[in-house]
C-alpha cells in the first residue's frame, strides 16, 4: 500500500493555490482555444452543394461554402466595413463569394480580393485577403485548420482526432476513422468556457450526476460511483511526435492485466452503493488535443463515443457528440440507424449528456474571471485534470489570442 | 423661528458634493451590503422538513436544510469546483448535505468536508470547510447572521431588530417580537442597491408618490404632502451599546408633547393641498441596523409595517414586506389573517408600496457608478437620510467586501 | 485618363489605418454625437396639447411639454435624487413640471427649481437648474438644439438642415423648408451607432443592398451597381460661414454639363448587370451636420428623401425617415398623402430602407470598441465617407461627451 499513499500525497498537493499559475499558466491563458489546430466545423449534411454555411471557432467568424467536392472556408468579416458576409452571401462567380454590402468579391480559395462589383479597378483589389481556412471533409465531418495564417506544415488531420486503437486489442471499440464504421451524431450550443467543457468531459470524479440516469437503469451496467487512481500508471500519455497528443484514464486493465484505476461502489459512511449488478465495462476515456473526447465501450460494448468542445467565445461552446458504430452490411447499417434515431440519439445525447451540459454551466460563474482557477480544491480524483493542463500547456501547438474587435480592455 | 433658519442652513450645506466622502464614505463603500449582521433569509414557512431552500445575501451564495427543528445555513458554493450545490443537492446522511457533482460532503453544522463520495480516503477530507452561518428562527423567519466567520460573540438577534416600543407608549404600535402578535407578510426581489432601497423606506419627503394611492382614498387618513424637520430633535438616534443601532423619524409629538416636523399639508404656488380629513395619524417611521424599516400605526392604527431591505447583488435587493397585528385570542388570529389574506394584503403591499419598488428602480442608473452621490443635490427633507448615511458609516459592524469570483475588476 | 488613375491613387491612400487618427480624430471621438446643434425630437403630432413627452440626444434625456403654441424641453433627470420626471410627469402649474418623486418643482422655461411641493422654503429653491433646450417647430418637426448651456448666439435652425436647392435648378426637387411642400414621415430605433448610419446613408457603394428591391422593380428606374469618383470635383463641399455645412455626392452633372462620377452598371468579371432600363434618375446624395441626408429625386423624381440619424446612446440612434411633396393645392394634398399612405410609406420606409437598417446594425460589432477605425480598410468608393469624416471634424461645433452617470470606466 506504500505507492497508494504517495499518491494520495502527490494528489493532494495538486492544488492550483500553490502550483496552478507556475505549471499550466498556458493553459490558463487558453480562454479562447488553442491554435493551430483541427476542429470540426460543421457535419457534412449541413452544407448542401452550392450553399453557404457559417460557424465561430476560437472567436473566429468562418463562412464556408461548398461547390461539388470542393468545401471552401473563408473568414466571415469583409475585408471593408467589418460585416459578417454570411448575413446574404452572394456567389456570382464559381470560387468566389461577394460581400452584400459593397460587392467586395473574394476569391474562396485563397481569400484574395479579386474585384469589387462596382468598382473594378479599385486599387485594393489583389492586394486584400482575408484569411482561409485548410480544410478536410472526413468521416462526415468538415474539419477546419484554426491558427496562424503562415504555420506550416499543416499537420495531418488524424494528428488532431484520438490515436486510433488497434484491431487487436482486447476490449476494442470502433474507431471513427475506421473503414467500416458509422458515425452518428449532433451539435448544439453550451454555455460555459470550452475548458470546463473538456473537464467535465472525462471527468473520473462525476459520476454522481448520472446516478440515477435512465441509460444506468435501462443498461443495468454496474457503474462505480467513482475511481481511484493507484499510481502514476492511471494516467498514461500519448505524446510521441507526429502522433495524436492525449491523456487516457487507465480504467481497464493495461497490457499486463493490472488494473491502476479501483473502482469505488461504496461509500459506508454515507451508506451508498452503486447501482447496476453487471461485471467490468471496459469503458475507458481518454482526452486529446484540441479537446477530442473518447469513451471506449459507451454506451455499450462495441460501441464508441466522441465528442468535441469547441470555443466559440470565451462562454459559448459548440459541443459535438458523435457514436461510432461498426457496420460490415447494409443491414447492420439499418439496424444500426434504427436504433440510434429512436433510442441511443435520445438516451444518450439528451437523457445522460444533458445532466453534463448543465453541470459545465454550473462552473462557468466561479471560472468566469478566472478567479476559479485560484480558488479552487482539486483532490486525488482530479489528478487526470491537473495532468491534462499540464499537457496541453506543453503540447498544444498555440493559444489564440481574443478577437480584435473586443477592444483593447478584452485583451 | 432662528431654530428654524439654522436647520434650513444646516440641511442646505449637507450635499454630498462637498462632504459626502468625508461624512460617511464607509456608507458609500457598502455597495453588497453590511456584514456582520443579522439577516431574514426565508419565512419559515418556505423550508419544509427534510427540504433544501437557497438565497444569496450581500452576495453570499447560502444554502439552508431544515431537519427537524434545527436549520442549518452553509455556503452555497462547493470547495471543489465553485457550483452552487443548491442546483441539485442530496443528503444521503443526516447532518451533511452532498453536492451533486463530485460527491463532496460537508457537514451542515461546521461546514467540514467529511467525506467525498469516491473518494473516502482523500486527504482533502478534514481540511476543507464550507462557511456555516449562525441561525434563529423566530417571529416566523430564518435569520442568518452574516459577517465574518471569526466574528465574535455573535450579538443576540434582537439587537438587529427595531427597539421594541414600550407598552405604555401613548401611540403605542405592536413589535413584530412581541408574545401576543401575528406576523404576516411576502417577500420579493427588486432592482436597485440596498441603500436606495432603504432610503426610499422612510423618506419623509417621498409621499408624492402616495398621493392617489387606493389606500388613502380608502382610509381617508390625511397624509401630509411631506414634513419638514423644526429642529434638530426631527430625528431621534438610538446608538446605546448592546441595543439596536436606529433612525428615528419624530413625526409623533415627543414625550412632552412637542412636535419637531412639520406636516406640510399644502403648497400654495402650485396649487396643492393633502387629501384627508382626518386628524393626526401618529404614524412614525425609523430605521435600523443592517436596514430595517419600522412603520408605527401603519396601514392603520394598531398595525405595524415592518419592512427589509436585503442586499442580495450590488443591484438586487430582496424586499421583505410584513404586517404586525396585536391577536389576543383564536377569534381575533382569525380575522386578522382574513382581513390581511382579502384586503390588506393587495392594498398596502401591492397597491401602496408597489409605487416604492419602481421608485427605487428609477434611482438606480443616476447611482450605479457611484456618480449619484457625487451630483445628487439633497435639500432640508433630506436631513435623515444623510443623518442615516452618517449614523450607519460609524455604527454599522463591518462594510461586505464584493463576491471575489466578479475578478479584480469588479472588486 | 491622367485624373482618374490620380484619384484612384489618393483613395487607395485613405486607409484610415495610416491616416485616420491624424486627419479625422475628433470624428472618432465623436461616439456620443455632435454638440451644438439642432436636432429633430418628435414630429409635432407626437405631442399634444398639455402633454408630455420624452426623448434622448446623444445621451441627453429630456423632457418636452407642449402648452398652447409653446413647447419647452428641460433635461429628464430631476436635479435632487437623478431619477427620470418622465416616468410619471406632473403639472400642477402652468410653465413647471414637479417630479413625482419628492415635488421637486422646475420652471420650464429657464429651468430653475421653483419650489419644492412640502418644503417651499427649502434653500435649494432658485439655486438649482436643469438644463433646458431651445426649441423651434417647424416643418412638422419640434426641433431641438443640444449643446453647451452657455453656447451663443444659437445659431438658427436652417444652419443644420440641408442648403436649399434653387427653384431654377435644372433637376430641381423640393426642399422640405419650401412653402407649397408636405412633409411625411416615420421614426423608429436603430441599433448601431449614429456614425454608422449616416456612413451608411449616403456610401455611393452600398446599391447591392437595394439591388433586388421591390421598389426598384416598381419603378424600373435604372439603378447603377454603384458610382465611381471621376475627380475631386465629385464630392462638393458646403463650407460657407453662416450656412448649412455638407457634403454632396455629384452624381448629377453640374452646371457645365460635366460628370463628376461614372456610374458603373455591369462588373463583366462576374458577369452582373444593374436592373432597369431607364436614362439618367438625377438622384443625388448629400450629408449635412449634425447627420442630415438629402436624396434628391427619390423615390421619383420631384420627390426628396430626408434622413436623420440622431444618436441616443453610443450604440442606438433614432432614424428618421421623411419625404417632401410639393403640393400646390388641396387636390394635390390629398393626392399625395394617398399615395404615401398606401404605398410609399411601406415601399420605401420599409421595403427599402430596411435593408439599409440591418446594414448599419451588420458593422457595430466592428466599430462598437473603435477597432473597425483602425481595421477597415476603404477604397475610392470610399472618398465620399472619408471626406465627411475630415469635413465634419472640421466643422462640427463640438463633440458630445458620454453621460456622467456612466461613471469614470465609460467616459
Amino acid at each position: 500500500m506504500t505507492h497508494q499513499s504517495s499518491a494520495d500525497k502527490s494528489a493532494a498537493s495538486v492544488t492550483s493555490a500553490k502550483f496552478g499559475k507556475k505549471l499550466y499558466q498556458p493553459y490558463i491563458d487558453a480562454k479562447w482555444g488553442l491554435k493551430n489546430h483541427w476542429f470540426p466545423a460543421l457535419y457534412s449534411h449541413e452544407l448542401a452543394d452550392g450553399s453557404f454555411g457559417s460557424t465561430t471557432i476560437c472567436g473566429e467568424p468562418i463562412l464556408l461554402r461548398r461547390e461539388g467536392a470542393a468545401v471552401h472556408a473563408i473568414e466571415d468579416r469583409c475585408a471593408h466595413r467589418g460585416v459578417k458576409i454570411s448575413i446574404k452571401p452572394h456567389c456570382f462567380k464559381k470560387g468566389t463569394v461577394t460581400c452584400w454590402y459593397h460587392g467586395f468579391t473574394y476569391n474562396l480559395e485563397d481569400g484574395l480580393l479579386t474585384t469589387i462589383l462596382a468598382a473594378p479597378e479599385d486599387p485594393l483589389i489583389g492586394t486584400l485577403r482575408l484569411k482561409t481556412y485548410p480544410v478536410q471533409e472526413k468521416y462526415g465531418i468538415i474539419f477546419l485548420f484554426v491558427g496562424d495564417a503562415d504555420y506550416a506544415p499543416v499537420p495531418p488531420l488524424e494528428s488532431d482526432l484520438p490515436k486510433p486503437l488497434e484491431r487487436d486489442y482486447k476490449y476494442f471499440s470502433p474507431n471513427l476513422t475506421d473503414d467500416n464504421v458509422i458515425n452518428l451524431g449532433i451539435r448544439r450550443s453550451g454555455n460555459a468556457n470550452w475548458r470546463l467543457a473538456v473537464e467535465n468531459g472525462f471527468d473520473p470524479g462525476h459520476t454522481l450526476i448520472h446516478w440515477k440516469s435512465p441509460l444506468i437503469y435501462a443498461s443495468n451496467r454496474s457503474v462505480p460511483l467513482g475511481a481511484k487512481p493507484l499510481s502514476d500508471k492511471a494516467i498514461r500519455f500519448f505524446d510521441q511526435e507526429g502522433e495524436p497528443k492525449g491523456v487516457m484514464n487507465m480504467t481497464v486493465p493495461d497490457e499486463d492485466g493490472i488494473s491502476h484505476y479501483q473502482p469505488i461502489f461504496e461509500n459506508k459512511e454515507l451508506g451508498i452503493k452503486a447501482k447496476g449488478n453487471s461485471g467490468p465495462t471496459f469503458v475507458r476515456t481518454s482526452m486529446w488535443l484540441p479537446g477530442v473526447l473518447r469513451v471506449e465501450n459507451f454506451p455499450a460494448p462495441g460501441i464508441s463515443l466522441y465528442e468535441w468542445y469547441v470555443p466559440t467565445t470565451e462562454d459559448k461552446y459548440d459541443y459535438w457528440e458523435m457514436m461510432t458504430f461498426t457496420v460490415n452490411d447494409e443491414e447492420q447499417r439499418i439496424n444500426v440507424i434504427d436504433r440510434y434515431d429512436n433510442y441511443l440519439k435520445q438516451a444518450v445525447f439528451h437523457g445522460f449528456n444533458d445532466d453534463d451540459v448543465w453541470a459545465r454551466d454550473a462552473m462557468q460563474p466561479f471560472y468566469q474571471n478566472g478567479v476559479g482557477f485560484d480558488e479552487e480544491r482539486l483532490g486525488t480524483m482530479d489528478a487526470v485534470i491537473v495532468a491534462w493542463r499540464k499537457f496541453l500547456s506543453t503540447h498544444a501547438r498555440g493559444i489564440q489570442t481574443p478577437p480584435k474587435e473586443l477592444g483593447k480592455s478584452r485583451r
